[in-house]
C-alpha cells in the first residue's frame, strides 16, 4: 500500500519545532510493517494545503494529514480538505455534542471558536479522539484515503494506534502487521552509519529480516524487523550471529536507554547506589533520576566538580590529586570508594575526565576520561581516550563518559568483567583493584 | 523568491532519524528573511527522486535538497538530477583533484567509491565542501535552480552559510538579507502558543516586525523578526512593551537557555556556587556544566536523593524531615545553607520536590516542589505547584524545577526578589530568612 504524509503548519514548515510528531508515525508505520513513500510539508496557506491534498491523493492510497484541526483561524485542514473535494463544510452534531461533553465534564464552557472542529465536509466519517477537541476524521479524495489527525503529540499517538493502524489493516488484510521489532543498544560503535559490524550484520540478514538504526549519540540502535513467515530457528540462529559481531558493544536488547537497564538491574537486585562525578556533572544521576522509582536504589550523586569538593565529599586525598591529578585512576578509585562510603551504599561508581574544549595537556589530552566502579566484591577502574574535534564535542564526550560509567556497573551487576571491549572506544589503562 | 526544500533519505523518511536538518536549514532561512514554502521527503529510490526535483522545480524559483551525495549505492541525488535534466553524468575533475589532496592531506588513500562523489551532471556549477568529500553543485531545472547539499549536519552548516546564503541575494539582491532576531526567553509562561501574552505581543506589533515562537518546554522562546527598515525608537518602544507584557516570564534575551544566562553571571562575579538537589537529581549542575568553564564557580553539587543523604551530605537535621518532610521550606533551606557550608561557596541552592508519577500526598500532590537560594545577603524559599497529569510529565516537573531554581540564583545575582511571578505557575508559599 502506498502511504504519503502531510505535514501542517508555519511552525514546523519554518523551522520553530523540530518534526518529531512525522517521525514518531513513520517509525510506528515501519514496525507495523508499513513505509511511508513521500512526506510533505506546507505551511497554513489554504491553497499550498489543497494543492498539496490533491496531488498525495493522486499518487498514493493513503494520506495522513497531521494538524491544522484546531480551533484558531489558521487552523485550515478541514477548510482545505472540503475544497480540495468540492464539498461544503458542515456542522457534525455528533462531535458538537462530544465536544460540550468534554467541557462539561472540565466544568468549563465551550467558546463559539471550539465549534470550527465540528464543522467538516459533508462526506466526512468522523475518527474519535478521546483525549481533545480536535477530532480525527477521513474522507475519500479520488482513489485514496485522506485520514486527518491532531497535531497535539499525545492526541494523535493514540489516534494513531487506535484508529489508524486497525484502519489501515481494514483497508487491506495482507498488508502490514506481522511485524515485529528487535532492538540492540550498542555502545562503542562507529558514528558512522555504515561501520563494518553492521554491514556485517545487514549481509548475513535472512529473507524476511530487514535492519534499521537510529543514531542517538552516544548509543547506536539497531533495529531488526522480523516478519511472522521467518523460520524460528533461522531467526535465532541469525540473532546469535549479530550478538557475537556485537560484542561488548551491545549493551541492551528491547530497552531503551542505559538509564532504563540500570534501574531494571538495580531494581531486581535490591541494592543501593551511590556516585561520585566530575565531568559528567550530575548526568550519570540525571539518567538514574529519569526513570520513577530510582529512590529504591539511588542514595545520591556527590557531584564534586572542584579539587576541594573531591576531597571534602568524597576523601579524596591532597596528596593524590597532587601526585595523579583529578583525571587519574586513583582519584576515580578514591571518589567511587569515598562515595561509597559518605553514603554507605553497596555500589559505587565515579568518573572524572577532561571534556573540553580546553583543559587537556600533552598527556592527558581533551577526551581522557577515568572511571571506576567498585562494590564488596571489588574495584575496577579504567582510562578511555574519547578523543576530541569534529564531531566529539564536549556534551559528546560527556554523554559518552555517562554512558561508559553506566555500561561498568551493568557488566558488574551481570558478573561480567567491567572493564569491556568496546570496537571504536579506545582505552589507555585498566586496573583491577 | 519561492524556496523549497527537499530531504532525501531512508532514515529520514522512516523516522529512524528525526529531521534537525531541515529545521536547521529553514530556521536559517528564516532569520536571513526568507521563507521555504515547501518542504518534501523522499527516501532513496531513483524515480522518486526525480519526481521530486520536476515537481518541486515546476512550483519554486529555488529548491534546496540535502542528502545523497555520500559514496554509498543508496547515494543517488547527482544521477536523480541528471535523469531530471537529461543529462549525463561526467566526471569533474577539480572535485576529483579536491578530493586525492583530501585524502593524501588525512595521510589515506582515497578509495574508489569516492570517485562517485565527483561525478555531476555536465551543466552542473560545483559548490565547495572545505570540510568533507560530498562536494555541493546546482543545476539549472527549467526556471529553478536545484541547490545540492551533504546530509552531514557540520557540512550543511558551513555551505549554507557561506554558499547559498550569498547565492540566494546574487539571485535576487532585494529580498532577504535585512533581517535581524531579537530572541527572548520565557519562563512559566502556558503551554499553549496560544497564550494571551504572546497574543498580546503579536497584536502590538508594528510593521517590519513579524513573530515566531519556539517552544523548549519549559521554555517557550519569542522571536521577534525585526526588518531594517524599522523606525528605531518605534522598535525599542515596542521591546519595552514586550518586556512589560511578559513581566517575570522574560528570563533572558538572545541566550540560549537558563545555562548559559548563569554561566555568565557568574563568570562575571567571580563567585562561587554550591548546588543542593533531590528531585531534579543532577539536572541543574548539568546545565552549568555543559557550558565549558563552568570550573570557574561551580564547586560542586549534592545530589542527595535519599533522606540519609541529605542528612550526612547537607547536615539537614533528622528532627526537620521528621517534622516538615523532605520536600518542605524547611528542608530546602538547611539544604541550601549545608551544600555552601560544605562546598565553601559564596551562593547555594536547592530544589526537593515531588516529581511523580508515585508519591504525592493529598497535602503534597504530584509536582509540588520546594527551592531555595542564599547568601550572605539572605535566603529566600519558596514552594510552588506545577500540577501533574495530562503533559506535566516526570520529565517537565523535574525540567520546570531546574529552570526555576536557576532563575532564582539568576534574580539573586541581578538584585531583584528571587520569588517571582511567572504567570503560569502556581506559589503555594514563600519565606525569606
Amino acid at each position: 500500500m502506498k502511504i504519503e504524509m502531510i505535514c501542517t503548519g508555519e511552525e514546523v514548515l519554518s523551522g520553530q519545532i523540530v518534526d518529531t510528531n512525522a517521525a514518531w508515525v513513520a517509525n510506528t508505520l515501519m514496525e507495523s510493517g508499513y513505509e511511508l513513500s513521500r512526506k510533505t510539508t506546507v505551511g497554513d496557506r489554504l491553497e499550498d494545503l489543497v494543492q498539496a491534498f490533491r496531488e498525495s491523493a493522486a499518487r498514493a492510497e493513503l494520506v495522513i494529514v497531521n494538524g491544522g484541526l484546531g480551533p484558531t483561524s489558521d487552523d485550515l485542514s478541514a477548510e482545505a480538505a472540503a475544497q480540495a473535494l468540492g464539498e461544503p463544510l458542515v456542522m457534525f452534531e455528533q462531535w458538537r455534542a462530544a465536544m460540550e461533553q468534554m467541557f462539561a465534564a472540565r466544568g468549563r464552557t465551550m467558546t463559539s471558536s471550539n465549534l470550527k472542529q465540528a464543522m467538516l465536509p459533508t462526506s466526512a466519517v468522523v475518527v474519535d479522539n478521546p483525549v481533545g477537541t480536535a477530532c480525527g476524521f477521513r474522507v475519500k479524495l479520488g482513489d485514496a484515503w485522506l485520514f486527518f489527525t491532531p497535531g497535539v503529540p499525545h492526541e494523535l499517538f493514540r489516534m494513531v494506534k487506535e484508529q489508524l493502524l486497525p484502519f489501515l489493516v481494514d483497508l487491506d488484510p495482507n498488508s502490514g502487521g506481522s511485524v515485529t521489532v528487535h532492538k540492540l543498544l550498542t555502545l562503542g560503535q562507529a558514528e558512522s552509519a555504515m561501520a563494518n559490524d553492521i554491514d556485517e550484520i545487514v549481509m548475513a540478514c535472512p529473507d524476511g529480516v530487514s535492519i534499521g538504526y537510529r543514531a542517538s549519540m552516544p548509543h547506536i540502535e539497531v533495529k531488526l524487523f522480523h516478519r511472522a513467515r521467518v523460520d524460528e530457528t533461522q531467526w535465532q540462529a541469525y540473532l546469535a550471529e549479530v550478538r557475537r559481531v556485537l560484542g561488548d558493544s551491545l549493551v541492551g536488547e528491547n530497552q531503551k536507554s542505559m538509564g532504563e537497564i540500570l534501574h531494571s538491574l538495580l531494581v531486581d537486585c535490591g541494592q543501593t547506589l551511590a556516585l561520585a562525578e566530575s565531568c559528567t556533572g550530575g548526568m550519570v544521576a540525571d539518567q538514574l533520576v529519569t526513570q520513577a522509582g530510582s529512590s529504591a536504589y539511588l542514595l545520591g550523586s556527590l557531584v564534586t566538580y572542584s579539587n576541594s569538593a573531591k576531597q571534602s565529599q568524597c576523601g579524596v586525598r591532597a596528596d593524590t590529586l597532587a601526585k595523579h591529578g583529578a583525571v587519574s585512576l586513583e582519584t576515580v578509585a578514591e571518589m567511587a570508594a569515598g562515595a561509597r562510603r559518605a553514603l554507605g551504599s553497596d555500589y559505587g561508581v565515579s568518573v572524572s575526565g577532561i571534556a573540553g574544549p580546553d583543559g587537556g595537556t600533552e598527556e592527558k589530552p581533551v577526551g581522557t576520561v577515568c572511571f571506576c566502579v567498585c562494590s564488596d566484591r571489588g574495584r575496577w577502574s579504567q582510562a578511555l581516550a574519547f578523543g576530541s574535534g569534529g564531531n566529539r564535542s564536549r556534551t559528546l564526550i560527556r554523554k559518552l563518559s555517562t554512558a561508559v560509567a553506566l555500561d561498568m556497573l551493568r557488566r558488574h551487576l551481570l558478573g561480567l568483567d567491567p572493564v569491556a571491549d568496546y570496537p571504536f572506544l579506545t582505552r589507555i589503562e585498566a586496573r583491577r583493584g
